[in-house]
């Protein structure tokens, strides 16, 4: 009875995700939906992106939390529109649903916009179930968290189109085998791009930023 | 609509928690629930607190993951009893909900065993909202994790008696403010015990242990 009324709220969200691809496709928006656990450093990730590629690619954010705008308030900085969505106002959601997107998209000026990133609530589970209608999933995972997070948290790393492994800059303090975290991803995803990087010295940087304008390009030419 | 449903899965829940409390009372079982993020140490934390307390306190473990079996196999190796749950059997649940809990407990020898920890699943969100019948709930929270979660999730951190603030190893190596992280922590939840930690290292050990020993015992000796 359980799995019924999940599958049908899944169902509701699929459908509201196909009207907000139709939506970003008609306006001309690249939209990626980044997601990891809750203090991977997906918002450096995002400030340093956002400094790379602005004012050259008109971006938009939008910042998923349970609670806090910290994140929005951050990413501002940058100039881009940031838009935070705090899931505590509707019971503490775990995650964002396409019917949430659908809402902040309205609000954004989507014919002044060519890209759109939307930074999910910090979890390795719930997020991966839900289709936002974004064109990219992006899952960051942090060298702090064990190499073995891919085949602990499968469908999250099945679903995406590229993996972000960060804070290699703290390798040298861990016992962390990073070739085995890489050999896990490929495991449940093989010849998904992995990108090694440090968000804080720029470290493998530069491989990101061009996989990322590429992807935005061929997009937008389309 | 929705939220009447989640409503009824949250009240069937408490119902089966407060009979697992009821089971766990009757056969002087002392429980303990630890969550946290993803790769936030709870295995490495909980390999050490096993070699810590047994065989002088008989403990059990049961261990929630989406999917492996690799944190029950780390643990098994100290001698206890540890089942894993893999959530993947019935849709990849975030959490441990109490069904799950009295569905394990019922394949434990609970008359043999004074002390059961529960490892949930790596979500800061979901977990904190459904009981599974245990005495305390602790939080763990790795300093490489951003100052500002416990403000981000506060539920969790409102739910819990205990924090514990993992991997100080790592904070010459980080620009972590850890004043500042203590002092989210206590605006949330006022006065609850703050253990600062390292697995790795066994630093600020022996005042968890100490104070878990007191939880167990308070509770036998009721």
């Amino acid at each position: 009875m359980e799995i019924k009324v999940v599958r049908k709220v899944l169902d509701a969200n699929e459908k509201m995700a196909d009207q907000n691809r139709a939506l970003f496709k008609d306006k001309g928006v690249f939209v990626i939906n980044v997601m990891s656990s809750p203090g991977s450093g997906k918002t450096a990730i995002l400030e340093r992106t956002l400094s790379s590629i602005m004012p050259e690619i008109k971006t938009a954010v939008i910042v998923g939390d349970v609670s806090t705008t910290h994140d929005a308030d951050r990413l501002a900085k940058s100039g881009a529109p940031a838009v935070q969505v705090n899931t505590d106002a509707f019971g503490g959601d775990c995650h964002l649903s396409a019917h949430v997107i659908e809402n902040v998209a309205s609000q954004l000026d989507l014919d002044n916009i060519d890209f759109l990133i939307v930074e999910n609530i910090g979890n390795l589970v719930c997020p991966a179930e839900f289709d936002i209608g974004e064109d990219v999933k992006v899952v960051v995972l942090s060298v702090t968290e064990g190499e073995d997070k891919p085949v602990k948290y499968p469908l999250m790393f099945r679903v995406c189109d590229a993996a972000i492994l960060h804070k290699i800059d703290l390798l040298p303090y861990l016992d962390y085998e990073k070739d085995l975290a890489v050999e896990s991803i490929q495991k449940i995803h093989p010849d998904m791009p992995v990108f090694e990087m440090s968000a804080k010295t720029g470290d493998g940087f530069d491989a990101w930023i061009e996989w990322l304008k590429q992807q935005v390009s061929e997009k937008l030419n389309k």
